[in-house]
């Protein structure tokens, strides 16, 4: 049930760097994460999934020692597409249409009005866009992973800059959003482990209109 | 399983107007968006769940006439905090405090980091950074509903200001982000059912550096 593994899962500090996720469960992850729905199915993101050692000490560093991310033994890094080009709207309108019986005009028609909206905005539009879909796949990649019994630390704090460099992905038009190591938590080391998770409260949180 | 949830749930184009969702289901999913984690535990959002015929007929008309918002038999319309505030993150923290045995100083201090990197942000900046939020609680969202086998469908083509006018979110410090009616797809008249999925392909997705 999804209300176990949400009361399950908690962003997990401390990680038992001798416990590494089976390659088996980082599969299923991703092809949960890859299920996400986005905004016209544009998908316009990337994910890195890096357990080389050197790599995630970089991104440490870039992350203000967050011990996570070498604790765990993947780490997942979301990166947004920089903006929205004719080229990539066209890829997207291709891959559909082939797995949908051709780009006919119907869908040429789909693709050209999405078009017509999306690049008139700024490459910063552009991203911001992006970046909210990455959170609905983050949003699955959260739930996949506490389904799979793994633990998993969502975190925003980081540089971006520093982890665009680390990963080189100015050149690939991409830029990082979130990041998501995968690990088991540690038995002992863990502040937030143990503490009752709190949510506000359904009557502060939930508005009716009936 | 997940995988099976997110292959079964489409955005459904055409919601049968004769099969409201039983309020039981209803309330499993908003229990299971309400345990969405968020960046600090903020929640900075709200969640309006309308049932009202007279303010989904508003809504659809804020929506270019889409006809899942009155086919359907509740809409959920997620609305980000406009800014952050010392009176809203003190909110969290005494509630998380109160939760957890009290405001002690290590608690003051975690808010006290929190207010001095979030405070001084635009309030542009702190609405982003609350609606990329909205779509971790808007993805979770989005599997609940499947696992209850309820259509649901991520809409945000809608004009914002006209939905925050619909529901008197300015005077809140709201914003909409996004509007999901939940519902069930009708047998007919849905262009989008019984296409198959289409994602791009891992290789495309997935980068591994090991």
């Amino acid at each position: 049930m999804l209300i176990d593994d949400l009361n399950w899962r908690y962003a997990t500090k401390k990680m038992d760097p001798a416990q590494p996720v089976p390659e088996g469960k980082v599969a299923a992850i991703l092809d949960a994460l890859r299920l996400a729905p986005t905004s016209s199915g544009l998908q316009p993101f990337e994910v890195f999934v890096v357990t080389d050692a050197d790599t995630r000490a970089k991104l440490t560093a870039a992350a203000y020692g967050q011990s996570q991310l070498t604790d765990g033994s993947h780490v997942l890094v979301f990166a947004a597409w920089d903006n929205y080009t004719e080229a990539r709207v066209d890829m997207v309108r291709d891959e559909t249409g082939a797995a949908r019986g051709g780009v006919t005009d119907q869908v040429k028609e789909y693709y050209q009005g999405l078009k017509d909206r999306l690049l008139g905005q700024t490459p910063a539009e552009d991203f911001e866009h992006a970046a909210r879909q990455v959170y609905i796949a983050l949003g699955v990649a959260l739930v996949a992973a506490a389904e799979q019994k793994v633990d998993a630390t969502p975190m925003e704090g980081f540089d971006p800059a520093q982890v665009d460099a680390v990963l080189g992905l100015a050149d690939k038009g991409l830029k990082s959003v979130v990041v998501m190591p995968l690990g088991y938590r540690a038995s002992e080391g863990d502040w937030l482990a143990g503490q009752v998770k709190v949510r506000r409260d359904p009557s502060q949180l939930f508005t009716r209109i009936d």
